[in-house]
């Protein structure tokens, strides 16, 4: 948000220069992030997990304010940033029913944004409009953090998925991953091809026609020399697969029962399922699942869904840290 | 939740085979408490009570994180909660609008449970289904408290009450407890009776006949050994009252208008009431109160359903450090 | 609350008395400041002001709890005590939605606050009754902030107003203050124009005749010697102003549209306004502003409605350390 703290001196070495590019600046989108300062990041976020693992909490943000600003409720969200911004000892000003407030009445988001930065030292924002953490970020002097705008971005999310393939597989280089389910709707694996096709991965992307991934993310992919495949049954692909990403599909998005109905089966993980994938492969999926993954799943390690919200906490941790110029 | 935090090394001494019973356990019903634990967790809230008198506030519970997870608003329950978190140095997780948020849409009550146990040490749920407590405590590996569910149980509730009379009396042991109203349809006199009838009491059950207090409440308690009268008028058993358990008696509950008004003023305590009481005696009430205690009442020393709150964030501020390991 | 509280030794010296005049005590209304105690928390505002820039944050009140209990939203005033708050050390139970809560069925204002007060240290009200307040500050034994109750008054939004015109002039005497606007409804102008009178300043009432500043507004002002003049427009009277404090014309209190369009340019501030203005004059706006000050205005160095935020939560940290007796 300030142009100020945008200039870093060159002089300096990479990870000082990486470190340092991320401080003071807004967290829009996962565009912003090159291989450097995402190495940069998972790094202070697997200190996080040691840090939570051997002594639970660190005062290494005693004294900032985080104002979590959701115009629309996303408990895992927020509690998941609110949990990250206290486990460094930070405080929070929890401001989760915009909608219904005096501020919202009237307001551009940007005097509702100024008036927040007066009294908190960094603001995460949730918003139902595409957009909307851009224009935070252009209103204040305060380093925003996009925690989702609508059908545009939700950075943290495709950092966190990231994130636990690192933690879980060891890296993320030279990985089969394989995408599931509703692949021409969800940001969520917008973001994560986007992200991840850096890494020298190898994609499958298994959707009914209608739902296939849209052809911009395919462009992208295809860009950064990442080699994939599209199909529509899982079963040719899934026993070389080292990540197994499942995304909801949902009723809505089908002209007819029955169209809803023939392919729902097609993309629902059971334990059945899994006798066919790898010993050490992960099963990921960004919650909340409703029928694509059966409970029988969830005692198999391989089930890396809910450590996934974990690894989310400590990547926030770390953002929150290196914007605050902490970490 | 953890089997593994269930084995007590059972060569230890009693008050610490108790303390340790404790740690890392559920806190689901008041049936899970006996004696030990009851005197051991009173113990407790009596220390937690001088330290607030003394220094207002102490650091046992620092970097620890609790979600207070709200399915139904209760304000009087979550703030009591937060607060005791508070003053022991903790910090929260509010989410008091569980209904409106995504984590609710299709989400499994296990679901959102295994995703909040990520982000922090000790669940505290109230939730309008009975039996919700044990599902999610099934469901996580961080310990849960059940802060009501529907008709089930609200367990402590029932402890502050014992603690009250215990810090107001001197003892529990031998006193004549005297519960007037809805004796019926009230979770609240259910669990506190069952809880007292282990404390060598008597009891009075003042109610008008369709509201008396149910058949298997008055089995438990003659199975404990507590000699026990059923009245329908308060008259004859104040006297010898040391505890008055005053709860409201709901318009709701009757078959007519003419019904309740007949009954409501034999269940109203008025100052003109008390003069026939003990001069050291106590009234209590779960509040909110409506009309069944007078206002004019207040100011009697005796009136203890204000102080009755405070006692409940001691008693709180004593179980949130127990099953965390710090008490 | 407390009547032992408010018993001063009358032999201290004046800065000392000041002090102790305002430890336990309720801040319930603006004309229970005295220039004395004006000048006592201005200098501790400012304070605030310094330790938050320089550190950005100090335990003054560490341990202690304040109850935000707001029985209508207002996300702007919540989140500056909130905010304050957490800046010193203390922590909050956040009440925010009373409404939809077990609490406010039923129960009087008083019985909710005599069990917040079990739980806390000082209360914050907001509440839509004029009165409400006083009746929660009888009902309380902790310090009660009224942070706005219906028609009635918002102190700490006039001693905000005062703070940011002494941080931002140097001081407020002799200065002239031009209020325009709908000055008829505004409680935040009639609580300013009583505070400021005090400080020997000449006012500027400038209003559509329908929307004059009231009568028993200005005869308080008159009495308190401060000269005013009432027009219908700024031109004449903005080259001599060192305070232009901008209120919201709102449609709804006109009798036609037409009524409102001739009126409403007349009160719009733009660049080219202020080309007529000082150099050294601020203007000012308690927000949300909606069409009465132009955005290309925000980048004048004059315009300070948004950093009168910040001083507000200097302000409310000032507060809360005196009630707390820590400042």
């Amino acid at each position: 948000s300030d142009t100020a703290r945008m200039s870093v001196p060159f002089d300096l070495q990479t990870p000082e220069r990486t470190r340092l590019s991320i401080v003071g600046r807004d967290i829009l989108t996962v565009r912003q992030f090159d291989r450097d300062t995402l190495h940069y990041l998972f790094g202070q976020a697997h200190e996080m997990r040691k840090m939570v693992d051997r002594v639970g909490h660190f005062e290494l943000l005693k004294g900032k304010v985080m104002a979590a600003l959701f115009y629309e409720p996303s408990t895992r969200t927020s509690s998941s940033f609110i949990g990250a911004m206290q486990r460094l000892g930070g405080s929070v000003i929890p401001i989760t029913s915009v909608k219904d407030s005096s501020v919202a009445k009237g307001e551009t988001l940007a005097d509702t944004i100024r008036t927040m930065e007066q009294y908190s030292d960094v603001i995460v924002l949730r918003h139902p409009a595409k957009g909307a953490a851009e224009e935070a970020a252009k209103a204040s002097r305060k380093p925003v953090i996009n925690a989702g705008d609508g059908v545009g971005e939700h950075p943290t999310q495709a950092l966190l998925d990231a994130f636990t393939i690192r933690e879980e597989m060891g890296s993320i280089n030279n990985l089969t991953i394989t995408m599931v389910g509703d692949l021409k709707h969800g940001r969520t694996v917008h973001s994560l091809a986007t992200l991840l096709s850096k890494y020298g991965v190898t994609f499958n992307f298994v959707a009914p026609k209608s739902l296939a991934m849209p052809k911009e993310i395919l462009d992208m992919v295809r860009e950064n020399g990442a080699p994939f495949t599209e199909l529509e049954v899982l079963d040719d692909v899934l026993p070389a697969t080292d990540v197994l990403y499942v995304t909801r599909v949902q009723k809505e998005r089908f002209a007819s029962e029955e169209d809803y109905m023939a392919v729902k089966g097609l993309y629902c993980i059971t334990a059945h399922t899994l006798t066919r994938a790898k010993e050490k492969m992960i099963v990921m999926h960004p919650l909340p699942r409703v029928d694509e993954i059966a409970p029988e799943v969830d005692s198999d390690p391989r089930a890396a869904y809910f450590r996934q919200m974990q690894y989310g906490m400590y990547v926030r941790m770390a953002l929150l840290a290196m914007v605050l110029g902490k970490a």
